[in-house]
């Protein structure tokens, strides 16, 4: 029966997610989506041909029409199964607000740095529908298959996994775009934990805090020693801790960051 | 100089808003917001007739083109002047979480408690739009009008108010459409207060965590004594103060709540 | 019957504890704590010539049989009568983490920055005992007082106010001997409030966010313009506000900093 | 070299702390601190019995002669050599808030539900006692071993978890003698985190949100369900996972409750 069991992951790139994907691929059968399939072609390619399965669906998170095609080609895919351990990742993830050189506009994700009166409204907008309404949306359209996975009395109980960031607790100044959206997503999964963790679904946010270690952070804190950066197999590894947590003894929220790290 | 200021008061009705707005009359002009005009024209007739200054504008906060053309409105009628208090409020506001009856879905807010599968996509977004969206336009129209103030050296600090709930610091299961929105406009409120605060606009964000006891509530929490619900004339006083804080003494956040209540 | 009111006034000294006592002398009699009278003595001679009345009386709120020493000396001077407000303050409230001259052993508060492993036990538990031990047997001691205040129907609702610091919040690196009083004290006030708000009692706890502007910190932040510190005055405004708050408009807590303050 | 590294359990009886130690005796010998000898001498025999090494101390971690007694006792055992894995542990611990049953004093903890106005002084200051100063004292103590075993570079970073409760972010009506001492250990555990992450050690607080599965709760919850209280083996296993989290990704903080909790 738990080959009917799947992993979800939204916002794989070429940092956390495709590290997620590649831990819990060694479990299930994994789902990538991105928008941009130049984001999971290679990887998907990886996992499929080192023994592993996975298909990768070219998905919106914050359109609703785009997001009910992913789940309907799981379906077509997979059955009407369960996604044992989803994953929810946002592109403006990889932006760390604690760096300077992330002031960029992020036209995938809503990571802004600017004065107030000169913020977009498109800036602030989009970011809240991909953090917010992508939540949302993602977290509605995967909720079912989790559910079928705690009928399913898969191993481990389902799980639903949210990243957030150091802005999903403070909201600098000239943040407010990307901070708005954090912080509504932190309330939707905590409302999610309270609601799903008795149906046995396990809902979780963990606070990075800290700038990780991906290819295009390379070139920051590079002189604040070897370990000034999270490691996002690490974080694979702590997202995989969190899904194998028993129903008596579930984390909602957890941060991390680096030993190093001021805050 | 100082009859150049004014006090912007958005989402008056029956309760909260109207309390603040003839709190705040009795020293400024008050611009009066509401996207029904029959939700501010008996008070703006009320305060004009009783020695104030008051005029309406028919407003949707969470779009973009309503607002400016609130903002020209204020202009032709006041010149490129100053907001000295500036205080936001939403329809939502009125309907407490912490009360059974709330349980109905409220079009012109965004308040939903509903099992979260069965929750509409229109239920969410409209409660981002309104409150997190509707308080960004309100926030980027209204702080030049401030900034202004702080130019002609209002007596007291230009204030920006923000009204938050219950729901601003616990998120509930059955209420994410609430929270999100409220969790984002609290991350707002604190991002502009870090950044306008040094500028001399004083930005606040109150908690309301009861009922409060306006005419939509008449019937509720009945059996629990005359001082079980919060005074709308109460929490006119609570923003008057704040707004009167002078700039060595600044709060962003205050709770607000009956002696009785449970917390 | 009003006359019957008196206000208690714990840890006045050359600051804030002086200026919230001229507050509330315009309204009430009050009783100044502080283990040396030197504190006390030419702020009660000043009020009680201005046309008030004041009595200072030498106690270690750290000490319970010093406490109650004090309180048969109020109830020989008053009756069995009751404080309207009553208001907390310790020694180490003037010394602010936020300032670098700080760095001294308070040996009257409990304020020590050091390297964890080179703190004294004492400098732990001192703080400890003043802080939290003191707020706990100086509650024990004035809430019979309060809740007589009650009964006596006082115009504003008997009040008891905590100060806090940026420390109640956040425990910094080095700080732990001040910041684990400062938590501890702000759990005992939210604990009270929740108890005696429903009796009638008005709890509240202030964050003071900021340097106060007292004659010990007169060298601080001089290049930081006029408004860089918090006006002990206002505090006193701020402390009166929270005592004249209704019943149904009650807060327990409000952070207080200057505009220009980063945080 | 790694047989140099030792672990310290401080707070052994029947339920939680005896988990962690035949958890940590599987890679480590332990010590076990307890103020009754009786707490820890069946737990020892059995650790030694099947393969690993235990010894006891009788401890009172309140006391600093008895800490440093304690610290004597395991240099004389095993050299000057480090603690790689500490965990503290109090008894309170084992008293949920949660719980109706627990509105019973327990002497060698410091938990007490009660009027607060009838709430013993000793019942708040021994609360502080063992739970704030104590955990200073015992941080104060094996800190030096675990900056040894950074030194040592043992396999996993050295790490100092805390053992939180409900209670240490809700401080609520009649149990403040329980809650001060809980919200200041907190601040200690996250001034000692900020402070020896960059040192290299790992210092963690668990915030444990509901009754425990031990002996003594063995009646609580009946009609809740099997998987209604936390297992002890499971806290185990999240210590565990939290000692061995790489210097990249450090979690400061978790809560942990069963997925049927209410909260």
């Amino acid at each position: 029966m738990s080959s009917k069991l799947i992993a979800i992951v939204a916002g794989v790139g070429a940092g956390t997610g495709a590290a997620v994907a590649r831990k819990f691929a060694a479990a299930y059968p994994v789902v990538l989506l991105a928008r941009n399939p130049d984001n999971f072609k290679s990887l998907a390619e990886e996992i499929n041909s080192s023994g592993g399965k996975a298909i990768g669906i070219s998905t919106d998170v914050s359109d609703s029409k785009s997001v009910q095609n992913a789940v309907n080609a799981i379906k077509q895919e997979f059955g009407s199964d369960v996604g044992a351990a989803v994953r929810f990742n946002i592109p403006s993830l990889e932006t760390s607000t604690k760096s300077k050189q992330a002031a960029i506009f992020n036209a995938s994700g809503g990571f802004t740095r600017a004065p107030f009166l000169e913020l977009p409204e498109d800036a602030f907008t989009q970011s809240l529908a991909v953090t917010a309404t992508g939540g949302f949306l993602f977290s509605k359209a995967t909720l079912p298959f989790l559910l079928q996975g705690v009928k399913q009395k898969s191993q481990h109980p389902p799980s639903l996994i949210f990243t957030g960031a150091t802005a999903s607790l403070k909201s600098s100044a000239q943040l407010s775009s990307f901070s708005t959206g954090k912080w509504a997503l932190r309330a939707l999964s905590q409302s999610l934990a309270k609601e799903f963790g008795p149906q046995g679904v396990h809902v979780s946010h963990a606070i990075i805090d800290g700038v990780i270690d991906i290819p295009r952070t390379k070139e920051w804190l590079k002189d604040a020693g070897p370990d000034a950066k999270l490691s996002a197999d690490g974080i694979a590894n702590d997202y995989w801790y969190l899904h194998t947590q028993p129903r008596t003894n579930f984390t909602w929220e957890l941060d991390l960051r680096p030993a190093v790290e001021k805050w």
